[in-house]
């Protein structure tokens, strides 16, 4: 931590920083320079917070120096982290596709959906039951019956299933039917929700808050960490800008500015970033490109139906396209693209009622 | 609703559109033009919503012309709304200004601050006893002691009290302690929260998220008034830009806009969207003139040793600035400064120890 | 200036760095911390900014700590300056209003305009006559016939003239006319026009570029004044972010945060930042309240009729509530409206053919 | 155009828009819903432009539907178009690398930097001779000894050059010596900057402005294109947001969405974007992913010696890397990697006394 003195700052400021500085069992270099001095201060980040330094008489400003993280912080583990999702990693070396449909409607839907991201070389199935939705007359999600249909599915399948949770009162129902928790963008610094996820026994996608810089996503996981979860897959889906042409705009350049500043696996969201199909086959090549550890992409049987953002999702031509992608460029870059597992004899089948034999 | 067709559309495109619109039981009004063709929908935007028209061949854009709040707009309530908060009237005609520590820290502190804020004009009691921080190891606020440190300073001093709730979970108890609950500006999307506080029968302050288009503001307030919920005060705190002199941009043209589309009362929080003491008196000063119905404001007696947001508490001189603003500037544009409440007399008098005398 | 180490920084990467600074004539000061070293640099900035730092191996970031502006910063010139307009004085003090058509259009509407900026309270009449257009199909001003129109007009009314140029080639056509040459928010880093409008003998209305930090906005004003020409009044016009609501984003805390940084007059264009009619009072308002020392408005006799920006021209009862309000607000915050000048007696009556009985 | 009645308007406010569209030689399309009234209007855009619709009493809002641009519009141009600089395509079906130093410092470094150009795959030379910098004491380029330079080293390596132009009145100084030349984003909309480059008959390569909407983006290509210049290259290099971890944001998304909206080519600057050497490199690996026509980076031999962005510039391995990029991610997207052209025989060689033996 720098502390910059005014040009006006008398001598005696600078020491009574300099004794604060040390009071809170810290360090302070003064460096004297002509029109101003700065003190370098080594210590206790936390402890020099709380000094409250700016308000002091002389100081013009504090800058922070190092990091605000530390267990998702590279820094203290150099290693790049593998997270495993039902069994499926993600992380580097590999190339994960996670696909699904924005919303689960019904199980027809659900399964057709997953059978799509099985073709486009999905390893793990999206899909919301709870929607976080800015009206309040928009269609909220199926709930814990969507839950349901989630479970079925994974057994018809073998897909592994990441669904958002948006409550800290659902994580535990969230939570028994999930095999990774999602929190979305308008949640990211809902930190009772972050505190549920961190206690909860289950890996996490955390989306970048659409107005939150790399450093507060990278704050937002250090919250569930703290809680002793380091089970976290970061997801950038895009910022707020004033660029009208797309929903948001998507910050590629976040996937290597937080794999380097942190150990965790990075992925994008090319469906919701952009809010068109005709951006989502684009942006999956360019993620895969930057060196992203996965995408996640929407999908749908009958788009024109979709009861959430149906302008996005894929469908027909493009689940080919997707695949072939998928099958082509990881290994360009080093990568492998993660197989689906395959569902497990004997699995429960379709208990809603699911007649598999429609889709 | 205006669906805008593509150059390229055919005639059966436009008429797939029309269909859609007709069997959903809307009117579609065509206008063809020389390059391309638009259709207006009449009808109920909910439905045509739920078409995904933006999925249909020749389909260019859609482009949705009427608000999609009610309750909350102006436009069927045509007076704008005074809310009253533990007697004191927030809204057109009244100044009222709301002042007190960013923290609660002890009763000592907070008593000093409500004094601080009663002789700097205010009203009503701010002060946070749950805080919402980045950091998981910030300070984290006293939690219920904090409430209870507020309702004896409430006794003391007569100030009804607003604190923040950040979690559905807390709303009962906060709402036992408080006479309105605040919504941070990081949960300004928690919808579970919006519910919550929509069904407490408390007015609700909220706060625009740093990254909220004021349409986004009013539909979270749409949330809130949709459970029965209509005492509402609207509140701008500055919103995220590419500016870094600030902590955030203060959006003062949000007060007239938001007070045309919506008959909610607006205020503006000078404290949190400049960052920094020096700029409270003169974005204090902006806010009354642009025509908000009030001002809140951290205030604190000792700046130096606060626990949270030091550096923006008024103290000292700032106060009678504050007090000699708020007793000139409102009349001028036809307000008068709402006045304190007195204690009720035999109120319950400090349980938690507080020694008056000290402050 | 500060460099910041990383953590596996080597002693000799550490040594490099401060040969590096003592070759180039400064000062190095070391502070080795527990997880990084920072050092800070005393001596000639501009000189540590051409060593690349940030490329020698160990090094994290470099820090700038003084502002990179000298001539227009207040550090070295600590009282506000006045700067004074063919007569009219803008700075502290005085509240000086600008008013004028954005666009000159015939002699007529130019000196109604006037009439209705005098009425307004206004003591500098404002008017374009080259126009930079976002579209190369909309009307881009009458040139040099405007500028003949805006001297008819002076010469009519007494006002002093402010008109934008847009490009260095026409500098001096236009200060052949103008009072006050205006940079136009598009122009604020347009550096050959900055040198240009710093070597003419003319006061200059630096408007702040829409995407500007207030750094790059002084440092603008550097340019101009590193060619002699402190005649420099800065305008805050609004800045680019994802609301929609507004035009722009009108940035009242730059106020006040450059009136510290800088001794340069600021002023607000209320029309600009919100391009609606209906913000422009409120605006003016919370400009006046804030501490701008002047500001600039749009005025047309038939907006309904105007070539540029008729939705946000000020015109009939308006111009009555913005004479009331300059009439009042100022002397409550310390200020005088600045006088109007009167008409030069025996000045060259319009020789356009201008017939003044017409308006 | 649609005009969008207020709920009040009455049927004498709508019968007056009619009117003023007809008079103007448009048609107007009513559509009256049950809260309000649309008007569709068709006919000549600019037409309506002109009448101010919005100051109307009872009007509420006109959208514009279609797009304001022409000649670069793909809506009358379907087919992508390819640019030819000194014989190199750029378009559709290639991927052309343009590479060298930021800045023109000395004949040695701009061969070596061209050298190193051809290394990593570029078929044309960058550099700068004029700079448009953001403080008045940087440096400002070698101007036209920089421009000598660069035809040299064009002479030695065959490669064409594109150079920056910041001034209308140096556009022929610098046609005289480039291949194609560059508007930089902080030029984007100096309006008299596009018409010069719009009448030199020189290809020109249009940066997007940091603050620029991609439909102004097209509007400034539609001023060069006015001029009768239709061999423009679009180059998004970065907007402005609050992400401060890199320079600028790179919206990679602009590259699908401009390619949809106009029939020119685009182009991506990683260098200049993230302004980091560590993010050019997974960047352009993006760019070429996400389909973009080429990219443009920044080398330079000894990148800590440069006079300018040295901090982003590529050396040594970087290039070797950038090489093996270029010569396979291309091929896989269905592009070729426009190779190199030969030095013409006889060219003259050297004039200001490089000695190409040094590099």
């Amino acid at each position: 931590m720098v502390v910059v003195m005014a040009p006006e700052a008398t001598e005696s400021d600078i020491e009574e920083i300099v004794d604060l500085v040390n009071a809170a069992g810290g360090e302070a270099f003064v460096s004297r320079g002509v029109s101003r001095t700065i003190i370098g201060l080594v210590g206790d980040v936390e402890q020099f917070g709380a000094l409250n330094l700016r308000s002091y008489p002389g100081v013009s400003d504090v800058v922070r120096i190092s990091v605000p993280y530390k267990l998702v912080s590279r820094e203290h583990h150099p290693n790049r982290s593998v997270i495993t999702v039902g069994g499926v990693p993600i992380g580097p070396g590999h190339l994960t596709v996670i696909a699904g449909p924005c919303t689960v409607e019904t199980a027809e839907q659900t399964l057709a959906a997953a059978r799509m991201a099985q073709t486009a070389g999905a390893s793990v199935l999206r899909g919301g039951a709870f929607k976080p939705r800015t009206s309040p007359y928009a269609f909220q999600g199926l709930g814990e019956a969507g839950l349901r249909i989630l479970a079925d599915v994974r057994a018809e399948t073998g897909l592994p299933v990441v669904t958002e949770v948006i409550d800290p009162a659902s994580v535990d129902l969230v939570s028994s039917y999930a095999d990774m928790l999602q929190v979305g963008t308008r949640s990211m610094q809902n930190f009772a929700l972050l505190q549920a996820v961190g206690s909860a026994n289950k890996p996490v996608l955390l989306k970048r808050g659409m107005n939150a810089t790399i450093e507060e996503w990278l704050m937002a996981a250090e919250y569930i960490a703290q809680r002793g979860n380091l089970d976290i897959v970061l997801c950038e889906r895009g910022i707020r800008t004033f660029e009208t042409a797309t929903r948001n705009t998507l910050d590629i350049s976040a996937v290597p500015v937080a794999q380097r500043l942190s150990h965790l696996p990075v992925i994008i969201d090319p469906s919701h970033s952009g809010g068109r199909r005709d951006l989502v086959l684009p942006l999956s090549r360019a993620a895969v490109a930057v060196g992203a550890d996965g995408i996640i992409v929407d999908v749908h049987p009958h788009p024109a139906a979709a009861m959430c953002d149906g302008d996005q999702a894929l469908t027909g031509e493009d689940i080919r396209d997707l695949a072939e992608m998928a099958a082509t460029l990881p290994q360009l870059l080093g990568r492998t693209l993660t197989p689906a597992p395959r569902p497990v004899t004997g699995a429960a089948k379709l208990p809603t009622g699911l007649d598999a034999s429609l889709v």
